[in-house]
């Protein structure tokens, strides 16, 4: 009989190659399977609400894992937090239904991105928000957010490789927060805060270089319903860079979390 | 006749050797200065209103220098925050009346210490806080902290190497305030936060590492005027480690600043 073990993850994704196992980079499943086969002495695998690309940043990922034994959990925390490297913390560890499957339970998730607005770049920000090259005009921002909220095909904010047969998601809400990334007050950091039922691919990297696009005038508002038309990525803007997004939280309905 | 200029600095003392210029290490005076010497030309002295050491960060280090030429002000500042590493901005960089001095003039100054207090350490805040060992009463380190405020010598808490003549200083407050490095609320971090007439080499690290020995029972509170009384680097607790401590901000007396 296999138990199910519950993970929230946070980490600092600047040293690594995102998430997912890949041969040619360290990952975060590969550190923390790693440390459970450490732990535990058994190979496991560590399945993540969704994958999050090189550089990005989580505060409370979520993963499963199914094991045979039945775990200590705070002793089995403890050592996991002791071998994993110190921009990687297991934030709680616990046992969860045999149902609970972390990504495809996940019911909504909230992603920010956190744009520098000053020309001095915080030196304490630099990691952790982008600052584009060009004035921010956040009123123009704001009237082009609204046109992805909803239910709509994200062909086109999709990566290219990774288009799938369904590309429709649903953004339930997109606001500007004028917050920085460990919510304190400043009039030089503006967030974009995302909640989702679910994101494509770099969708949200490559919806927030859509919109600097518009305000670099280098795309119009107009083009937008054309841009989702063409269910091309080619047609969108550039992807905008990793080290200012952060995957905040994911939500399950209370039905994947029942026996 | 030379000009004086006034430079408000913030870093990240994360990758540096400290403040002032080392044969071993990089230092944030020996970038600034070299930055300098590549914009004007000129080998240029940047005094700093005191030395931190390494591993240590200031948001707002206060320097100045002299210069024979008349500087383009807004290019100069641009010029060297290009040459610079993201981890070291030049906020604001400003003519000064003749007088001025960034540390004969500083007036006081204010450091924060942060501690970070739950037992697993938030991966973003690893750079920028110090988790103690044991557990801290929060009572008890307010308590201790009273015996630091006012006028005292400060031989027992000053680096052994640096010890001069005149080691009374005034500590004017200092407080327990519940914030984080960014000043984010947070139940986890508090910051002791110290403003002064002027600190002694090492003097705050010291200060802090006797408070967490008296959390950690290894002083009493009773010790207190007899580390004081012995005017000896030995008596008192070790350092506390540098990545927790920020210069917060330098004042000057009105008079600096006349012409």
């Amino acid at each position: 009989m296999l138990s199910t073990y519950k993970m929230i993850i946070a980490y600092d994704g600047t040293e690594y190659g995102g998430w997912q196992i890949q041969n040619n980079s360290t990952t975060i499943q590969a550190l923390i399977q790693d440390a459970l086969h450490t732990v535990l002495r058994k190979s496991l695998s560590v399945i993540a609400s969704g994958r999050t690309d090189a550089g990005v940043h989580a505060l409370k990922q979520v993963a499963h894992f199914k094991c045979s034994d039945e775990l200590n959990i705070s002793k089995t925390l403890l050592s996991l937090n002791a071998l994993l490297p110190k921009d990687i913390r297991i934030l709680s560890l616990e046992s969860a239904p045999p149902s609970f499957h972390a990504r495809f339970g996940a019911h909504s998730k909230i992603y920010h991105y956190y744009l520098y607005l000053d020309p001095v770049l915080d030196p304490f920000l630099r990691r952790y928000t982008y600052r584009p090259a060009h004035t921010i005009d956040l009123s123009l921002l704001k009237e082009a957010m609204h046109y992805f909220v909803g239910t709509h095909d994200f062909t086109s904010f999709a990566n290219v490789k990774e288009i799938g047969s369904n590309n429709e998601r649903t953004i339930h809400r997109l606001e500007l927060l004028e917050q920085g990334p460990w919510g304190q007050n400043s009039d030089k950091v503006v967030c974009l805060s995302f909640e989702g039922s679910g994101f494509l691919y770099k969708m949200v990297r490559n919806i927030v270089g859509t919109l600097l696009d518009i305000c670099a005038t280098k795309l119009c508002m107009s083009d937008i319903p054309k841009l989702f038309a063409a269910r091309d990525r080619r047609a969108a803007g550039r992807a905008a860079p990793p080290q200012a997004l952060f995957l905040i939280e994911v939500n399950y309905s209370i039905s994947s979390n029942d026996v």
